[in-house]
């Protein structure tokens, strides 16, 4: 059965930051890196800034699959007034939420098959009265969905971590992981790799709080207290679980050839691993969805930005991961 | 100016693991891994129970560079009472001790210029009356270095990292972590890097404890409080110290590039990279000893010894880390 290739929309992120070039770039690069349709949404002066390639400015997004071999198809959201690149500014910020909202709102309705996020600036993003910790947030609470029932997922070519914890100090860690939180990141986890992956049985491996796991409690509880119980509860319904593995050495090779997903207890844990092997071209997606939502696992980079040095790779996987999955979902429900 | 290549002593560890083979086919393969000479030390059942090669036991280690192209030169300490590999015992434990006593202790004298330990059960060590957490600290008392003043470096081809704490549980970190520990093992680091590894101007890169390092305190206060005056009390004595870093960013290609050495302020922070990277070659260094220590970065395994399934790599890898450290002591002093 083949269908036809979905169209995704990719929002720009912040109009100063490096996300308008690799969004460039990737187009730029689209049949040498295999890239599916898509429409980029945000302020065009973003891209001319950056970029001398040709855009195509859309009124209608079905427009976009044809348009796409001819340029780099966009959905205008012109800001207030134009951002250096570089330099983000209120009005850059304003833009890029409203980007984000539409290329969500295109995805909810079903016009676009899944929406990749460019980075956005969330200190730029608060300042404008933003009270969601970042865009996974907002986009799940856009879909309706706690973001207590999504998950994080990191992903490059060899390895998918899921952090159960993100971004809190790491002394806090041990009173915030709880058996029904692990339990939770679990499921969403598990479930997220049949519905996005395709695994029909997916196995996941659950990483130890302390060094060695704990070593039989000589080294910390948290194991014994908190992570076995979760991973008993996984089993009992049935998924394929295994663990708590000491965390070092979950990661080579022959390790992650055994699992599918990572679950880490704290956010160093699961990003470690990730950038060591594949910093280049991480990809960020969020779990537990109604909607395929990926990015790129790098920041705004405003130090870099308008300087050609942006790396599109992890642009270019965010977007093709993300039509791998949307495939994935129509394909099997 | 060329020197007679270093003698090394390594100890076969416990006789019952893995140490006996991975030594032997280290032997076995001293031409493609280009290995030094090296003269064993321990039980010799130990070794003709997984290995048929020619073993040349001697009673003066100084014929071991002879001797070394016909057979593995072997100084035999014979346990009490043999061991079957996977099936340790109390006589093991006495011999592994024994053993390494003897190897250090030829060490020490000036004989070898380089002791390299396999591996130990620390349990059965442990109900032997062995009092010491580790080799480790077992190798600083005989030379009469405090274990506060000696750093575990862990070594692969492209990354060394020295953790600042050890086998503590993850939660009671942050109290253990004082400016001073992190500055008494930068400082043995830097000083290692140029003793043994003949870097002049070496560079640290110092990790911070929370994700992002605490993102300027929003997510925790190590950075600031702990591990930033650490940072510079080293810089103020002239050193090339850089952080505290976040630790996810630091262990990707180009990140690796800038630094000689990574300090890391726990075990999996250490750990996780180095084996995501160099899982099959890395090596345990101790730094801060008069004399130079390594071991392959693994353990006895006993669920695999007499399988002929244990990779030398790691034990090969220690053995030439140790002889290239010795060359670079004789020459720099």
């Amino acid at each position: 059965m083949s269908l036809p290739p979905p169209l995704l929309a990719v929002s720009l992120g912040d109009p100063a930051g490096i996300g308008p070039e690799v969004v460039a770039k990737a187009w730029d690069s689209r049949h040498a890196l295999g890239l599916p349709p898509f429409v980029a949404v945000g302020d065009p002066r973003s891209l001319s800034e950056v970029w001398d390639g040709p855009v195509v400015v859309l009124s209608n997004p079905a427009e976009a699959i044809d348009a796409f071999e001819h340029g780099l198809p966009l959905l205008a959201v012109p800001a207030a007034a134009a951002s250096l690149p570089g330099q983000p500014t209120t009005a850059g910020a304003h833009c890029s939420l409203d980007s984000l909202e539409l290329a969500v709102g295109l995805t909810r309705s079903g016009t676009c098959a899944g929406v990749v996020t460019g980075p956005v600036a969330k200190h730029q993003l608060y300042a404008i009265g933003f009270n969601h910790p970042g865009q996974t947030e907002f986009v799940a609470e856009r879909c309706g969905v706690s973001s207590g029932n999504v998950a994080m997922m990191l992903a490059g070519p060899t390895l998918r971590t899921v952090p159960v914890t993100t971004h809190l100090p790491l002394r806090d860690v041990p009173e915030r992981l709880t058996s029904a939180l692990i339990e939770a990141r679990g499921r969403v986890t598990l479930r997220g790799l049949q519905r996005n992956f395709g695994i029909a049985n997916p196995r996941l491996a659950v990483a130890g709080f302390n060094p060695h796991a704990g070593e039989n409690g000589a080294l910390g509880s948290e194991e014994r207290d908190v992570i076995e119980p979760a991973i008993a509860a996984l089993r009992a319904e049935g998924w394929d679980v295994t663990g708590p593995h000491p965390a070092d050495t979950m990661f080579h090779t022959a390790a992650r050839a055994r699992y599918d997903a990572a679950l880490c207890m704290y956010h160093d844990q699961a990003l470690i691993p990730l950038k060591a092997l594949h910093f280049e071209e991480g990809v960020n997606m969020t779990l537990g969805l109604p909607i395929v939502r990926t990015s790129p696992d790098h920041g705004t980079a405003f130090d870099i930005a308008g300087q050609d040095r942006a790396d599109p790779r992890a642009m270019a996987a965010a977007i093709r991961m993300a039509a791998s999955c949307a495939q994935h979902r129509a394909l099997h429900g």
